[in-house]
């Protein structure tokens, strides 16, 4: 049988494929960084190679910052499109790292072998499980099943400014039957799962100004204004005392969660205990009456993601600064609209300065939440390869993060989107130590040629 | 008559001062970063080898951290001490700078000749008025009226850690009739000033840890507790809404201005609008029910003087941060005990954090308010030396800034400090694009040495 030889032939590849995933995590590639811009430009090279050594024609398509790839190979129906992104997450704080994060090696963990580096698990592994279903496939049988399109991004790390222009401009080329995002996770170490909900996110940087210039805090202090102090002051106001967000209109479009899907979550049994025990927490924070895995899943949040202000070198300075900044987040859900939270978020810090002091204001983009639609067929099929290939049955699930190309697929090219993917909670996406586990590449590469399977 | 003649000569001599000044300005001492640690060195080396060319025996006294210079010349009485410090303060944001910071030069001013560059007025420009009048004096009669220790430090704008132990180690040399200290600034433009209450500092850092590592906002934003959230709540707590301090037990110590030095403060005419004017602001912050120069003088604050956590850099990173830290002084006067203040502020810190976070500190000095003893007669000659020189008469007034030596000398060596300077409001200070002006620097030598005549 086709698909029994192919998978013989991935188990078989192993080493090699881990390797050329090695070759690709060594790049650099943090797009959110203009320093890296030419390791972006680089791995993007690297990508349209790979994919011209399986016979597909692919090329790096320029945008106003860095580069998509596309590709195209095979024919026949369905037409499926696989997306991944080739960027990744800056890497600090540098020291907390156990090696250079970007000279990758395959470590012995304590669940096993696991493949270290920035990158491995976010999203160049994920990906790279696609490419290396269909080369096993191609090996095998000289051609894929049906036709494929390779979509590649570089900046999703970074908001995606180029995403949707590109897809607008390139629309007609981009249409499929359904589009393949891997960029998700398995539920807990055995359960593969099809996430149907996404958070959207809306992202908002914020500089306070008081005095003109910076002050000494011995001629000033007491009567000058205190940037930091107003901006805590704002941030602190931000949620109320059961942790719920104070942006007027904010929870406009938040819908609450059917019993029957809470009853659905409840029986995955997830470990809300260790959860938070695996980074050294105990006691659920935010909204006093949801659970974690409600609070991730269905709720809309509001973070701070970084601060900064007057002076934080080594010993101390009695300044009082002229400004403070901080980067605060807003993840969404439902029918919230990230424009109109934007809008009153804006207004909300405007109505709280004091006299005397400005806001500037620097948006990171915004997008809505992603509802899937699970009634298309493709959904079954793959729920059903993706249990042949586990120990556990495939799960419908809610995702804390925000994917917002899964909603674009869908207004900009009437594309439907699965998102299936193969990170472990433990993976460290975004933090020092990133790691993808060896079996996740592995039983990744063999799903997706399950699931290729199970479409054609 | 023997002053006339040392005026003329520093008159005639200014410009040749004035290089000796830009000579010195040129040696970035900055004491708080360590990467500064040889220049601050070279310095100390610098002022050893000039007060060796006024014939002064002179050496650098090592300490565990930055040097001290020790310098005696002369004999009879009264034995005179001058104090000040060649280290300077931090740089950044150096791109608020018009030039090199440690590039000085003389520029044209809107109010006349300035001596722009890092520490021009803080403190080397000021140190050197009074060498040069010691020069001048020298050079015109052959030596000094009196016997003169000079002791400069390289530690003031990082908490003076050695100060203490060495002033214990060497009383015997140090303790003399009078110290004179030259590290305040002028009342207005025109009035010169005795500093008889100083303001004491207490600075305090503080890291609040909550996740065990970084995390990803879309994974744990919620139910994960962010500390930049904490420290937040925690600085917005540390005043109430009239701007009083909540820190238990802040204000044991804190004196009521008696009705007579705030009428004397009030026939001073101070600017209140021009102060806040010249930096931006329109309306004091700060206690409700005070003038800007009371607070300034005479009221304690809290001032956060820096604050970090998350991502900082380029762009947006939607992580949510295990650490987030602040650096926070407070300002002290009349009894306040900086030792009790520093204990009842981490109690109430430590009071207000929610569960699964902790705090570590690190403190900064800790140093109490001073109140000079202007029934000594050397206060009285030396205002009327500068009340001849400058065209308003000298005043006795209060400084926002903590000058902790001047305690020092009371309570280590028994020897009463005045405090006497030429630097303006507008100097900037601990800002970017610090200046001297070329008058201050003249007028000060010139203020010197009828201080020298009137004590002597």
């Amino acid at each position: 049988m086709t698909l029994d030889a192919v998978l013989s032939r991935i188990d078989a590849d192993l080493p090699a494929a881990t390797d050329r995933l090695l070759d690709l995590l060594r790049i650099p590639s943090i797009s959110t960084d203009p320093a890296y811009k030419a390791d972006c430009d680089r791995a993007a090279d690297w990508l349209v190679a790979d994919l011209q050594s399986l016979g597909a024609t692919a090329e790096k398509r320029p945008t106003p910052g860095h580069p998509m790839v596309v590709g195209h190979i095979g024919e026949g129906a369905p037409h499926l499109l696989f997306y991944g992104h080739y960027d990744v997450q800056p890497v600090d704080p540098l020291e907390l790292w156990d090696r250079d994060p970007f000279d990758p090696e395959i470590q012995e963990g304590p669940k096993g072998k696991v493949i270290r580096g920035r990158g491995s698990s976010d999203d160049k592994g994920q990906l790279m499980t696609f490419v290396e279903a269909c080369r096993a496939w191609i090996a095998e049988n000289g051609a894929l099943p049906c036709r494929i399109t390779f979509f590649f991004e570089g900046e999703e790390e970074s908001g995606s400014p180029s995403l949707i222009p590109f897809m607008k401009e390139n629309a007609d080329e981009l249409k499929t039957d359904i589009a393949l995002i891997c960029d998700t996770g398995l539920f807990g170490d055995s359960t593969p799962a099809i996430v149907t909900m996404l958070r959207g996110l809306l992202g908002e940087e914020l500089t306070i100004t008081a005095a003109s210039k910076d002050l000494h805090s011995g001629m000033y202090g007491g009567p000058a204004m205190n940037p930091i102090r107003v901006l805590s002051r704002i941030i602190t106001g931000l949620h109320d005392e059961t942790g719920r967000i104070t942006v007027p209109g904010f929870y406009d479009g938040v819908p609450e969660l059917s019993d029957e899907m809470r009853a659905q979550w409840q029986g995955l049994n997830f470990d809300h205990a260790g959860f938070l025990g695996e980074v050294g927490l105990s006691v659920p924070a935010g909204e006093q009456d949801r659970t974690p895995l409600e609070m991730i899943w269905s709720r809309p949040t509001c973070e701070v993601n970084g601060i900064k202000g007057g002076y934080t070198g080594e010993g101390f300075k009695t300044v009082l600064p002229s400004k403070a900044s901080a980067k605060i987040s807003f993840r969404l859900v439902g029918q919230q609209d990230p424009h109109e939270i934007r809008k009153n978020f804006r207004a909300y810090v405007e109505s709280q300065l004091p006299a005397d002091c400005k806001v500037a204001w620097h948006g990171h983009g915004a997008s809505p939440a992603g509802q899937m639609q699970i009634d298309h067929p493709a959904f079954e099929a793959a729920r059903q390869a993706l249990s042949d290939e586990w120990p556990n049955p495939a799960a419908y699930v809610g995702c804390g993060g925000s994917i917002p190309i899964a909603g674009y697929f869908k207004t900009i090219l009437d594309t439907d989107a699965m998102l299936i993917g193969f990170g472990k909670d433990d993976d460290q996406i975004h933090s020092p130590n990133e790691k993808y586990d060896l079996s996740s590449f592995h039983r990744g590469i063999r799903s997706w040629a399950r699931i290729l399977d199970a479409l054609t």
